[in-house]
């Protein structure tokens, strides 16, 4: 690969945290390791847990400031250590082609080689969460380039598949894939009730109705994202704004009789997980996903038992669950306007102001074009 | 059926919630429906459910006094309704033939028809909550006749499983039998956390190891149930009696490493789910099955979706577990000292006695026999 | 119930194997057990079970001759039993209410008590096959009036839901719902391959579509289904007519590159086994419903260890799956044109006529009209 | 790693099929590639695949002659690539470690990324069937040394696990670990049918009994390794010598009533799969692990309907079967006379002979130690 590399990287960079993000000339890693690639990114868009964590927030996870945020990103390859020349389901890769990548598991742990979840292990080196002043130094989106770790599964996007949605496909899509991949399947008379209109949010209201669920209902907020939620199929929407949890489990209750076959936590509120649990039916199944915040909440386990639940936990995911949401994509296409998604674009020099976009529920999506808004 | 029925019967009535049973002698109904049955009770064995009940604690079900304690019992047939010369499986049933028999589903609702799973029937009557002033009056074990109602599943007893277990079997082990099918597969690798010494955790310990787990802890006390837990084969004993989550957590974490492949709740214990939940391995699955108290537990969701928990709620169970419990006990008959459970006997007029021993945590299982104790 | 009874039923019989049925007038039964049901039969489908019954092709279950062919119909009630008065989820019934119902399965036998799986159950009464000199006499469809056994589950008919349509969801759609939860979840990125384009193939198409099949195969015949199979969404066409199976092989795999995912075989074709087999893709699922015929297929079993398939039989169906295919038209007759299955419509007196143009695939499915068509 | 490298190994090589093997010299590679390991061989157990391809009766696989046979070994590591100081669960390796090691699987498909299923990958590539004339040449296990490749899954084998078992943890046992895992769980009351008594229908023995199978019956022969099916816990034996499929399934059932509820093939031999469908109970699973020889069996499809059957095949393994295997060994070491098992052990020179024992069935498993019997 005779390109000439770049040598600097244009990136924001979190310094501290609750602090506005700064712009940095980050090196470029002079070698690319056998089976890492070098990126340029394209866009890359803000997940809830970009927001969480440059607030200082996130509890979890433990990063090394000084960090470069963004994990949801799409990229063009620039650089090919040895042996990088297939993605993970055997495409030929070459300079130029667009990817979507994952962390990197280890592949050496009872969680990648016995388990096979790969999202469990143990050694999961994370993008956005790695000191960027160390080599690789580019672990993160918010950067012209980005290192793409010698075992993180790699995809090469579909034609068909917009760079924009691609990248939320990296972090939301595919986190969403694995959730209804570990509920198994949804019968054509099952309600499913979705904790959650954020993008996670909408992405399973879209996979719900896609699996053929007789009434998807929408809980969440504000207006903007109802409306989004309607628009992509949810046929009820409860809002949470100026209500109550037990006000909104009744409404689901009136809706639904015996309350929902299936509930999705995607909404990451305190309290949401209980909430759920509530108004599920009895003999039915709940999937949380958004409960990463740390904080408790005062469940009753009792109703564990008396309403013999399923209560299914999914963490992250695959790349696996990423090949699952590029064709998730690909194949509805047609069908559903993902642009509608990404409500915001900004360059680097705004992403201070994305994310506090995001974090004041101004954007559903917003997205960082570390070479410019104006370049797309 | 020309034997001549009782017109009374000698039971243990409960009048008021944490008061002494009164002895009181109720009216024989004097139609055994179609379907029914009319039982001479051999010996109800007290479940935790009575405690609670008499004691008034019992959150999550409604029950109508004066009620007749008892809902865990084995019985000879003394008089059959029409068209109930067979029990639940086919075999030919008679005067005389020792059964065990379930709380009532309906037959005719969603959970019972559709759902196949009857023991989540909303119409579901069970003994032991229902006012022993209208008929069928003898609704609950603490009574020298019991009524088998219509719907009832019932069972005949095989012969090599004697009546106090095969009492035990009708709520304890069916309910542990129950918790093992929504488990699923142990693995010969997988190590195995039960949570509570009481006779449902005893009964876990053996069929865990039965089913083949590497290793089962058993956490739980006092002393006494935690040498039978060994005996039963628990490979590790963790204490609860002087000792907080956080320690047993460490203990259960010291044992695993990475903790428990499952864990199973049969304790009841408020704090017991988060416990549970903090000590299980990443990947792992929990089932509920002992939390029926109503009480609230300050859970941290985010456990759920980090370690990808499984969270499986079990309650219950229908006539298939009464026999699947019937049948484990005819299996391991010649291998279990089942007589040890049963640590104390009593008569209908101490029924009073065995449930403040129950509370007091001096009895492991403690069994009545309305007839008398001499008279065995 | 005070209605006047009728004396005779008016009813097309099957006397011997191949030769034409006979109208005769069957006895009413006097009484109707505590729950038992005499119903007018408004109309009923033809399956292709009664077919080869008729044609005395059926190895797989004896019929006692003579015999009322048809077991696949929608009734209203005229006369009731004791305790008849709600349906299996509890919905009141009424003298007049429409109902589909079921075989009777015995509700006292492992497979109904202790698998839950009472379409198993040996002991089962199906309606067609019994000898109707002998009471209750009206046990087949090709009657004014038809007799409901006691145990047989049944449900009332939703008024959205056209007689026609609900007399083919009781046997045609039922058995492909059974199907359907046999096997469990179709990914939106995974394409089924149907066998056979008869009614049963027909609703499956309808439900791998509603369940978010990427794409769906049909693969059938004559023209006329195939071009039906295409209106009710199936993606791709291959026809059996002029193909032998390695041809049809060699098309789906054009079709699919590896292999269809999943594979179902309502076709009931010989040799329609080892073909569904030999296309399926490694790793996938081949449910097998259609293949009652008894006969034999030189199948090679290393295709299923080579490949690892999972290969799941299903088996008629119960009660919950009435339930579920009435659900399924209620929910999608707005979408789907049912009426154009149901291709021809007959009178008692052309029943033998209705049987033979079945058999000549002239048409899709036939229906009767006991009462005759002029009086829809 | 300093350790002079050997130049040659000596091997014994098939170069005609059903003819003798030769003793060869075989150059060892000069370069370890990165990940690659080469290890001497201590001992190869032989498969019975080894023997239907030396014999040419393999028409699954395609192999190149002149090929190094066996691929069920354990070995010492000799010489070490970049990178491949770690098993595959993270455990430190360093030259003298003994391990075990898979067939390599390409890990970039959709089998290996999407599909988790490394057993299904098209590009595996398989020991013992390439040619030995070119590089990496050693790729056998009748050879003194062997080169694993470089993402050929490989595991440290803990001290407690003798190298004979381990080596036929290699392919025997981490085959049936799969094919218990693809069965999932077998209730206390359960009877399993097991077809087969070589090595693998043996540790399938094993295993049932492990799992709590509350029966197994092992259908097989000769005499010797009934004899040891019995003392590996096996509750009925059924002779196949002698005995028709008929006269078999007759025996079975009288011995279970309606049937096993679970049977597992792993005789291999051609009208095992027609037999075993006919013995199963209705509802019963079916697993179907040795049937490669691509041979057809005149199957009647419609015992897989009609008994509504889970048949479920299960074909080679992945690493993490090879680590369930180990830990069974090493869990149940204490218990188990696994040496019985190996009942014959031979040079190099008297290979030949060990794989027509192996046919002749004279022997259960063979064992060649590369460096000669003596030097053990």
């Amino acid at each position: 690969v005779s390109v000439a590399l770049p040598t600097e990287s244009r990136a924001a960079v979190l310094t501290a945290y609750a602090e506005p993000l700064e712009l940095r000339e980050i090196p470029v890693p002079r070698e690319i390791e056998p089976g890492a690639l070098l990126v340029e990114v394209e866009v890359t868009t803000i997940c809830g847990t970009d927001v969480h964590l440059c607030a200082g927030k996130l509890e979890t996870v433990n990063a090394e400031l000084p960090i470069i945020p963004g994990h949801e990103f799409v990229g063009r390859i620039v650089a090919m250590g040895a042996g990088a020349d297939r993605d993970a389901i055997g495409t030929p890769l070459a300079v130029g082609d667009r990817i979507v990548w994952e962390h990197e598991a280890c592949g050496a742990c009872p969680a990648c080689s016995v388990q096979l979840a790969p999202e469990l292990c143990p050694n999961r080196r994370y993008y956005m969460f790695m000191d960027c002043t160390k080599p690789p130094y580019l672990v993160g989106g918010f950067s012209q380039y980005c290192y793409v770790f010698p075992k993180s599964g790699r995809l090469r996007v579909p034609d068909e598949v917009d760079s924009d949605w691609a990248a939320a496909s990296s972090c939301a899509l595919r986190t969403v894939m694995h959730a209804f991949e570990r509920l198994g399947r949804i019968a054509p008379w099952e309600t499913v009730a979705i904790q959650g209109t954020g993008p996670l949010g909408l992405f399973a209201i879209l996979a719900a109705k896609r699996s053929g669920a007789r009434s998807v209902i929408a809980i969440g907020g504000p207006q903007e994202r109802l409306d989004l939620a309607r628009d992509y199929g949810a046929d009820e929407l409860v809002g949470v704004e100026g209500t109550d949890p037990e006000s909104r489990r009744e409404q689901v209750l009136a809706l639904t009789g015996t309350g929902p076959d299936v509930v999705m936590e995607f909404s990451g509120a305190p309290g949401a997980f209980s909430e759920g649990l509530g108004m599920l039916r009895r003999g039915g199944r709940y999937v949380v996903v958004g409960q990463v915040g740390g904080f408790e909440d005062p469940v009753r386990p009792s109703l564990i038992t008396t309403k013999q639940a399923t209560v299914i936990g999914s963490w992250s995911a695959s790349i696996a669950h990423y090949w699952q949401a590029l064709e998730f994509l690909r194949l509805t296409a047609a069908d559903v306007d993902y642009g509608r998604m990404i409500s915001g674009r900004f360059g680097l020099e705004d992403a201070t102001l994305a994310l506090q976009r995001m974090s004041d529920l101004l954007e559903i999506k917003a997205a960082i074009y570390p070479s410019g808004v104006t370049g797309r």
